[in-house]
C-alpha cells in the first residue's frame, strides 16, 4: 500500500504515525504542475492533495491506474473531476465541517463587532485616545449598539454551520428563528419562512451553500424587508449577497449594520470600504488552530483509515 | 411633592407619567452650577441628579432642607457628600447594575475580537482588500485564533457583571473557572485561588470593583502566570492592569492578546496603541439602548415610587 501526500496539510506526528502504520507513505512540499501530479501519482493507492494549485483533472487521474482513493484536506470538490474519478474507480473523499465550529464563531464575533462598533471604536481610540461619554449625543449614535439577550437570531440555511449558529445565539440567551431549502427542525428553533427570518431578526445569518441557485440571495427587495436596526452576518462565500445593493443599505441606513467575511466583487477603491457600519474579515471563517491542527488532519487520516478498513467516509462520489 | 430632574436622563413620556402622578415634576436641561443647584433643590422633596459636572457637595445639600431623596442615574456616588446626606437625613438611591447585561457582552465581543482578530482585519481589509489565505503561514501567525468551544473562560471577581459573563461563557460552551475576595458559588462554575485562573485560564476577565485594593491588580507577576495563548480582557473603570506591565506582555508575546475598555494612563502616543495583539474600546460598556433608554430609567422610577410608597430600594447611605 502506497499512500502519497502531495501538499503538506497540517499532519503531525501523530497523524504521520497512523498513515505509516497503513503503509509507505512519500511526502512532498507542494505539487504544482501537471507533470509533477501525474508522476507522482504513479504506482500509488492513496493520494492526499488539495488540488487548489494544479488540479485533479482528466489528464492526470487517467493515468493513475493504481489509485483507489482521493482525498481532499477541505470541503469543496468542484475542482476535481470527478467523471474520470468515476470512470476509473477513485473514490473521492472530502473533509466536511473541519472548520464548523470556527465558522459559526466568526458568526458570532461579527455579530459582536457590528453591533457593539468594535473595530469602528478601536480604529478611533488609536487615532485619538478618549474616554467616550455615554452622556455625549455624537458618540451615543456613532457607538452605542443593543443588548443581544433576548433579541432574534436569524438564520437562513440550518445546515452544519446554520445549527451551530443557532447553538451558540441560544448560549447567549437569543431567540432563534430560522429557514432551509428541506424541511428541518431543531429543539428551541422556531422553522418560518425566508421572508419571516428577514422582517422578524434583529441579527440575519446567511449560512446556505454557496451556488449558482443561491446567486445574490439578499439583495434590494429582501434588504428591505430587515428592520433598519438588523444585522446582517455573511461569512459563507459566493457572491449571495448582492454588494451594490448592500452597499446602498448600509449608506442610506436602511439597515443598522452587515459583517462579512466575503465580499463579491471588492476591488480596492469600493466606496463599501469606507463605511462605517459594516465590519470586513477576509476569508477567515476556517481560521483556527482547532480546524486546521485538530479537525482537518484527523478526518484526512480516519478517511484513509476507514477506506483500507473497508467503511469509506466522507466519499463524495 | 416636589420632585426635581436636575439632568435630562433617558427619561420617556411614560415614566415621566408615572413621576407625575406621585407630585409635581419640574425638569432642568442641565444642572451645571453650584449656584443653579442651590436654587433648583429648594422647596423640593425628590431630586434625579447625575452630579457628574457640578457634585452634589457639602454646601449645595446644606440648604436643600426639603429634600428627602437624591437619585442617582448610575452605578458609583463617589461624588456626593454622604456625610451633610446623613446629617440632612437626605437617602441617596443609585442604579445598580443597569447595564451589566451590556458590560459582560462587551466582554464576549472582545473576546472574540481579540481572539479572532476582527478589528486587525478589517483594518487590513479597508487598506487592501484581500482573501487571506489560510495555507498562507504569514496569514496564520497574523490572523489565527482558537476555538471558543471547550476552552476555558477565567472570571476574577465573580459579581454582578462576572456572573453574567461566566453565564454567556458557559452559553457558548466554555468551562469556567472564577475568583471572588468572598465565598461565592454558581452552578457550573468551578471557584479557585486567583492565580489558578490566570494559570488554567485561555480567557481572563477582570470583573472586581474598582477600589485602592485593586490597583495594579493584574502587574507583571499575574501576567507571567498567564498562557502564552491567553487572552486577558478588563472592561472595567480603575487602574486594575498595570498597562506598562501589560504592554510589556503585549510586545514580547507573552500572552496571546487583550480587549481593553479602559486603559490606564494612557496618553496619544503611548506604544500600546501600535500593537496588533490587542484591541480598545473607550468606556463602551453600557454602550446600549437597552442600558440607558430602559433598565436606566426603570430603576431612577422605581427608586422615586419605591421611597414614596415607603419600600426604598438602591438607598446607598
Amino acid at each position: 500500500m502506497k499512500i502519497v501526500v502531495l501538499n503538506e496539510c497540517f499532519l503531525n506526528e501523530d497523524h504521520m504515525k497512523r498513515l505509516k502504520s497503513l503503509g509507505e507513505v512519500i511526502v512532498f512540499d507542494n505539487t504544482t504542475t501537471e507533470e509533477q501530479a501525474i508522476k507522482r501519482l504513479k504506482e500509488v493507492d492513496v493520494a492526499i492533495w488539495d488540488g487548489f494549485i494544479c488540479p485533479p483533472t482528466a489528464k492526470v487521474l487517467e493515468t493513475a491506474d493504481k489509485l483507489k482513493l482521493l482525498v481532499l484536506p477541505h470541503t469543496g470538490y468542484f475542482m476535481v473531476d470527478l467523471e474520470t474519478a468515476n470512470k476509473k474507480d477513485i473514490k473521492v473523499a472530502n473533509a466536511p465541517g473541519f472548520s464548523k465550529q470556527a465558522v459559526a464563531e466568526l458568526v458570532i464575533g461579527l455579530m459582536f463587532a457590528v453591533n457593539r462598533k468594535i473595530p469602528l471604536m478601536d480604529r478611533d481610540m488609536r487615532e485619538n485616545p478618549f474616554e467616550s461619554d455615554p452622556g455625549n449625543v455624537e458618540h451615543q449614535n456613532r457607538y452605542w449598539g443593543f443588548d443581544i439577550k433576548g433579541k432574534t437570531m436569524g438564520i437562513i440555511g440550518l445546515g452544519r454551520i446554520g445549527s451551530k449558529v443557532a447553538e451558540l445565539a441560544l448560549g447567549l440567551g437569543m431567540s432563534v428563528i430560522a429557514n432551509n431549502r428541506s424541511p428541518k427542525t431543531m429543539d428551541g428553533v422556531e422553522m418560518v419562512s425566508k421572508e419571516e427570518v428577514l422582517k422578524r431578526s434583529d441579527v440575519v445569518s446567511i449560512n446556505v451553500t454557496s451556488g449558482a441557485d443561491t446567486k445574490n440571495l439578499i439583495s434590494q427587495k429582501e434588504l428591505d424587508l430587515m428592520k433598519p436596526t438588523a444585522i446582517l452576518i455573511n461569512v459563507d462565500q459566493g457572491p449571495m449577497v448582492d454588494t451594490e445593493a448592500l452597499y446602498n443599505a448600509l449608506k442610506d441606513k436602511k439597515i443598522g449594520g452587515a459583517g462579512l467575511d466575503q465580499v463579491a466583487g471588492l476591488t480596492k477603491d469600493h466606496p463599501i470600504l469606507k463605511l462605517d457600519n459594516l465590519v470586513f474579515t477576509g476569508h477567515a471563517g476556517s481560521s483556527t488552530n482547532e480546524s486546521f491542527r485538530v479537525n482537518l488532519p484527523e478526518l484526512v487520516v480516519s478517511a484513509v483509515e476507514g477506506f483500507i478498513a473497508g467503511s469509506p467516509k466522507n466519499i463524495v462520489n
